[in-house]
């Protein structure tokens, strides 16, 4: 199933206090990863070129601050991030995110999210992905194709599911919902449609 | 070669001269394609839902009023256009055209534009895609994959160029004047990448 995600922020226990003035992260819905939620806050992100407001914050909180656009996104701030895997901020770019009561000046923590298949060890195991790092997936569709080097994210807390940000989604014409495939060696030697 | 083409407008002559007040349609500089051309002015376009301003207009002036916008761009107006080829808009979608000296409510003319391979007759012939309707296109990259169903428009003026809209080359992370391979038959038999 392909969960699609829209631009959002994490942020630290700290960061939210201080950007919200409370501690209160509160939910607005759970989504299908597990103890993963939508809040009902949104933050505005700024840089010297551009400005896009109602980012939602999602939560629960986590151990690092990090704001993941698309490209276009990318491209209306004036940003060069890197493509990385949650929590790789090193290489990341400098971003300002303001909220009701306080305002984040990052030196580090916009990046362009990596898409990536969540899924259960015995997941990997039953489908013979099990000591791969990635794959590539099947899109159907009128504007149907293949995303190649998908990352694998295999843990005991999570929900099989290809996250895809609004880029990947829109080009391809899929939304949350819907189904991708994920080709095995075998098809991809033989035929891939 | 990879031409992306962001969000823009062709125009009527009848049309250019309500929203402009003039006939004069000036080159900005010249594209890939021949005889086309950004030309100096922009427009805005506005739904009921949302707004997006600073579009370009393109010339020529054409037989027919259409405005090409991306998905992404779609959900920013609340419109769901169909993806056509240029000049088919039978389905597709009201828009308003603002100009800077009048204004065009469209019944029909906005959709998202289909990606497209521009191509002469000859190279056609020299690669094989003689009588071939569409192909599959293998994009490189850090976010690389394959487009499915490219259409091709084989005509005697025409300069060789791949055209993607903008969530194509984001999700992709190519740009103008990056390269695309078309795949043949059998490279799609034996191995994709």
């Amino acid at each position: 199933m392909i969960g699609v995600s829209n631009r959002h922020v994490h942020l630290t226990e700290m960061d939210f206090k201080k950007l919200f003035g409370t501690d209160s992260l509160e939910v607005l819905r759970e989504i299908r990863q597990p103890e993963q939620f939508a809040s009902t806050s949104y933050v505005t992100l700024e840089t010297e070129k551009g400005r896009i407001e109602h980012v939602r914050v999602m939560g629960p909180c986590r151990e690092y601050t990090q704001v993941e656009i698309s490209k276009t996104d990318a491209y209306q701030l004036g940003l060069n991030p890197p493509i990385c895997m949650s929590g790789q901020l090193e290489e990341s770019s400098p971003i300002t995110i303001l909220g009701p009561k306080g305002t984040l000046h990052l030196q580090k923590g916009c990046i362009l999210a990596d898409r990536h298949i969540h899924l259960l060890p015995k997941q990997a195991e039953l489908y013979g992905l099990t000591g791969l790092e990635k794959v590539d997936v099947l899109l159907s569709g009128p504007k149907g194709g293949i995303l190649f080097d998908v990352k694998l994210r295999i843990s005991e807390n999570s929900y099989f599911e290809l996250h895809l940000d609004t880029d990947d989604a829109n080009a391809h014409m899929v939304k949350s919902g819907d189904f991708a495939r994920i080709l095995t060696k075998k098809e991809k030697e033989s035929e891939y449609k």
